[in-house]
């Protein structure tokens, strides 16, 4: 990790410099964690034949790296040095303003660059996937069965530096409420959208006498 | 549209047919739609000088055509003839399983290749984000100002044709229950993610004598 980013500060390089939305730009690597903590599902895109393919993955992340699995990205990811770019969104409503041209979306994002590691070290491949389930289930990885060798053979992990990122973010009401465009009279606001989880629905193959185990019973009550 | 999209098919080329997760492709048509009514944002993937750029935009479509707004994006669809990577996911739940390397996501997804056309014409311009708000926002196109020449101007709007796209979906219950993990005694099943509208929230610089519309109150008492 460079001195920057050490120092809480996401890199800033051409393509991370925002060019729109200044505003609503951040750079504190907190900031960024705050984004990869509120998501689990991110959208990779990769290089094929000079063709972008983006494709959605589950992720976690340390402090230093993401970890992401890698299957379908994997085999386009043929030579070395190739630069991806994954980005994780969350979309927290609608920003309803008196003119069209003022409309929106809350949202927060994060954009990361960078040139991704195919794990081969089993030991490496067992630990990112271990806080990719964390990350998405916690209590699931001390739960379940844990990857034979041969099921981790067959299993792709990328690791990709979180050294040069960008985030992203919108909140609050419309923008024109001092436009005179207020003087329409219409309503503004915003339409919060929020996703939270559902009830667990049990396997209808499981015996009936099997309980969700309260890490996924408390993951199902706590927010999304 | 080519014959074969018109009679209800998605178009089958190298990068739309599914080398991974072939039971989980799905070609029709009508499946495509479903994917992009259930969502409105995408991530769209543009080139940069070789390296995959993936931001978050707002989209609409109608039978031929993805619509969305292109200001990040047309920046770097400079030359003609560039090809860009569309992808839409709506995740609905994980899928928890015996062993770690069954666990998946229930989710939908479409991936649609093609090259955008920068719409220049006011009326086209007009027509797209009409569709785009119509999409997201039903009635709100007939209820807020409509965007004036100059701001017209200065939106920039893509269309996307819908020929090559393909539409990958998971459902149901994890794929181990007739394996021998099943013997385990584990609780396994699926844990359900939904995103919901909630109250509207008025602009707090609105007089409070304007109640939100209908057509809003109808969104946030729909399903997301």
């Amino acid at each position: 990790m460079s001195e920057s980013t050490a120092a809480g500060a996401l890199s800033a390089t051409p393509r991370t410099t925002l060019r729109r939305g200044r505003d609503k730009g951040r750079v504190a690597r907190e900031d960024l964690y705050a984004v990869l903590r509120a998501a689990f599902v991110c959208h990779l895109g990769v290089d094929v034949d000079g063709v972008p393919m983006v494709v959605p993955t589950v992720y976690g992340f340390d402090d230093d790296r993401l970890y992401l699995h890698g299957s379908v990205a994997s085999r386009s990811l043929t030579g070395p040095g190739a630069t991806v770019c994954v980005t994780v969104t969350v979309v927290d409503g609608l920003v309803l303003a008196r003119s069209m041209f003022e409309h929106s979306v809350n949202y927060r994002s994060a954009m990361i660059y960078g040139t991704p590691q195919v794990l081969t070290d089993q030991r490496d491949k067992l630990d990112a996937l271990r806080i990719v389930s964390e990350h998405v289930t916690p209590g699931q990885w001390d739960y379940a069965r844990r990857p034979s060798p041969k099921e981790l053979a067959a299993t792709t992990m990328l690791a990709l530096p979180l050294d040069e990122a960008s985030v992203k973010l919108r909140s609050g009401p419309p923008d024109d409420a001092d436009s005179p465009d207020a003087e329409l009279g219409l309503w503004a606001g915003e339409l919060p959208l929020r996703a939270s989880w559902q009830e667990p629905v049990s396997d209808p193959a499981l015996s009936p006498a099997v309980p969700p185990p309260p890490h996924v019973l408390a993951l199902a009550a706590r927010p999304a």
